[in-house]
């Protein structure tokens, strides 16, 4: 028999308050969460079967496997049916509407057909928006993790390399590390393995997924990253890699090359580490999400280097995001963002430029938003142009 | 610019006649696609934006994302409530309610409001459960670089090494063979990364997925496969990696060892392969699916082995399933599936065994189920058990 929550007692009752103040804005009496992602927040684990959470701070998990999970708060069951039997039927009720299939959410609903239905995915992504001390470790070591493999990158360089060749070695560096290879999204569109590496004029390929950069890919089934170009003095080598190493993850990206880039791609690469400094030091608790990414693209044409920023036949509309047990969390540092910083939010910022004829530089980094308002870094590799 | 249609002509045609003949059965008038799988099948690429059929064989590509696609069968939108203004209103629909979250398939519903809805899954499903030889070419061809990848992987062993540090060495053989990585899997709630190595007792970890084996996982948060486990003699090493070498997937799995196993290991092994060869000899068109499952518990009984069928502390509920685009087609391979087997389907059979003290043994086979109703094997490497 396991422990079906692994979180101590004093983290799970933080996180139930933090998703209960999210559910008393909501005006929702339950929630019932049916997200692997939700399930780990609540738990510290992944289950099959859903979490029941009332105002007053009360969870139940109804667990269908893994078999042999044990506490007061479980019940297994052979299916969602079960449940009504176990719980009172509240008179308005939380399902995960942006992350739950329509025919999963139609057959919860009906588990309590009297019941009006909010959506628990907001109710979540705000809880889960402002991190706990506890999964601040998790992210830092992570971070540690990740900018131990980076510093490793230049020494899997190999002459005659190709971009997928590449990344093969920082991906298996990066899982001998202890990465978990696991790169969660939230919802269905976007698709990613393991990390991006661009090289060179790859970078200004469009890939149809929502990501700050984009590259042809290897294959149509997954345009996105690595095409297989072969490794160039002056070229510009983009290393965007997973940095999942304990559920909860960095974002880190750093630009290596042979020899000298153009004047312009360095400063460019200079740019975007200025964009890092200003929106640390504007992005005060309580400032606009918007006003950040608008900075941001003022720094930028102020160096008239708005036609390459974010992309350059294809633009990305976001310079960057909250980020944990998933890449796309609150905040979103976007153009028209409700979302605004605050105290325990973890950001990752990714100003990057694609130079026609050299490729995509600037770097990303992830930031812990103390309690003052202070941008701590997360991911402390050196950020100048690597020599590879 | 390029070619938003990357099948054929007269490929796009066989598909859109098996898409319609599917919508015909279910009464829809048209479709909308949104899942990313369906998009790769109806042109051989995935874009952001959505696929409207129609009964009568018109396919629009709605594109939002990558810029630059052309065809006389693409509209670029900013925003599904674009898509009206360029198609009839249809009195009968279908969207993909098994894959499509419950807040976009609302959005998409209110496109058309007067309009019944059907599930466009169960369509998509039906047709690809059938492929077709340009599919079972790329099927072929992932079988091929698998085996490939499958006769190196006794020579990337070394002596003390963990299972999680074997499966690196084989994920990275496989990422320089050319696969792509991503593993496509329809649903929300399974989640894997690049396949699993379970060596010895971690096999009897039962999971939380719906895999045919588990494995505890290196995390709470991905619980599933290798748990860093030391290979040791004694110990069956089951190796089943991603086979996505093409867009389309093979599904192969193998067992190794580090000298001999039990004889009740060995016997179950051997029983796996009388699994096979008697439900590929049993498996002609029209053979109810569940009599498939029926015979295989059948078969394991006989030894003596059921308990130890599937799992031993949790046992799967399924011995085969169809695989193409995604590990999880038609038909299933279950106790209580109502598919057939038919002429064109490409079946995953994984009759395995988890034996207390030894680990996981048995074989997995991708087959091709020719006109004639033969089961044509795509994955040919050696069956027995296989020394490090």
């Amino acid at each position: 028999m396991q422990k079906a929550i692994l979180l101590s007692d004093s983290e799970l009752t933080l996180r139930l308050s933090k998703v209960t103040a999210a559910m008393s804005v909501a005006g929702l009496e339950s929630i019932l969460l049916s997200d692997n992602a939700s399930k780990y927040y609540m738990t510290g684990r992944v289950f099959a079967g859903y979490i029941y959470i009332t105002a007053d701070g009360k969870l139940i998990c109804f667990v269908q496997r893994p078999v042999e999970l044990e506490g007061p708060d479980v019940i297994y069951i052979r299916k969602p049916e079960d449940i009504p039997a176990h719980v009172a039927a509240p008179s308005s009720w939380g399902l995960e509407l942006n992350t739950t299939s329509w025919v999963t959410v139609e057959r919860l609903r009906a588990l309590f057909p009297e019941a009006s239905v909010g959506n628990a995915s907001s109710v979540m992504m705000q809880a889960r928006s402002v991190k706990t001390e506890a999964e601040l470790e998790l992210i830092r070591l992570s971070g540690r993790k990740q900018e131990t493999v980076y510093r490793r990158i230049p020494r899997l360089y190999r002459e005659g390399m190709t971009d997928i060749e590449f990344q093969v070695e920082i991906e298996r560096a990066s899982r001998l590390e202890g990465c978990l290879g696991q790169f969660r999204i939230s919802g269905d569109t976007m698709e990613l393995f393991m990390g991006n590496i661009i090289a060179g004029d790859n970078a200004d390929a469009p890939s149809p997924y929502d990501f700050a950069m984009g590259g042809a890919g290897l294959d149509p089934s997954l345009p996105v990253g690595a095409n297989g170009t072969i490794i160039k003095p002056g070229m510009a080598v983009m290393v965007d890699v997973n940095g999942n190493y304990t559920g909860y993850m960095t974002d880190m990206t750093r630009v290596f090359s042979l020899g000298r880039l153009t004047d312009e791609a360095l400063k460019a690469h200079d740019c975007s580490i200025r964009i890092h400094r200003a929106l640390a030091a504007a992005g005060a608790i309580g400032t606009p999400a918007r006003e950040l990414y608008e900075m941001a693209v003022g720094i930028a044409a102020e160096d008239g280097l708005e036609h390459y920023f974010m992309g350059h036949r294809q633009h990305a509309k976001f310079i960057g995001h909250g980020l944990g047990i998933e890449i796309n969390e609150l905040p979103v540092i976007a153009p028209r963002s409700h979302d605004t910083i605050s105290a325990g939010q973890v950001i990752a910022l990714e100003p990057k430029f694609v130079i026609p004829g050299t490729g995509a530089v600037g770097i990303e980094n992830t930031y812990y938003i103390t309690p003052e308002g202070r941008w701590e870094c997360l991911t402390n590799a050196p950020e100048a142009i690597i020599p590879l």
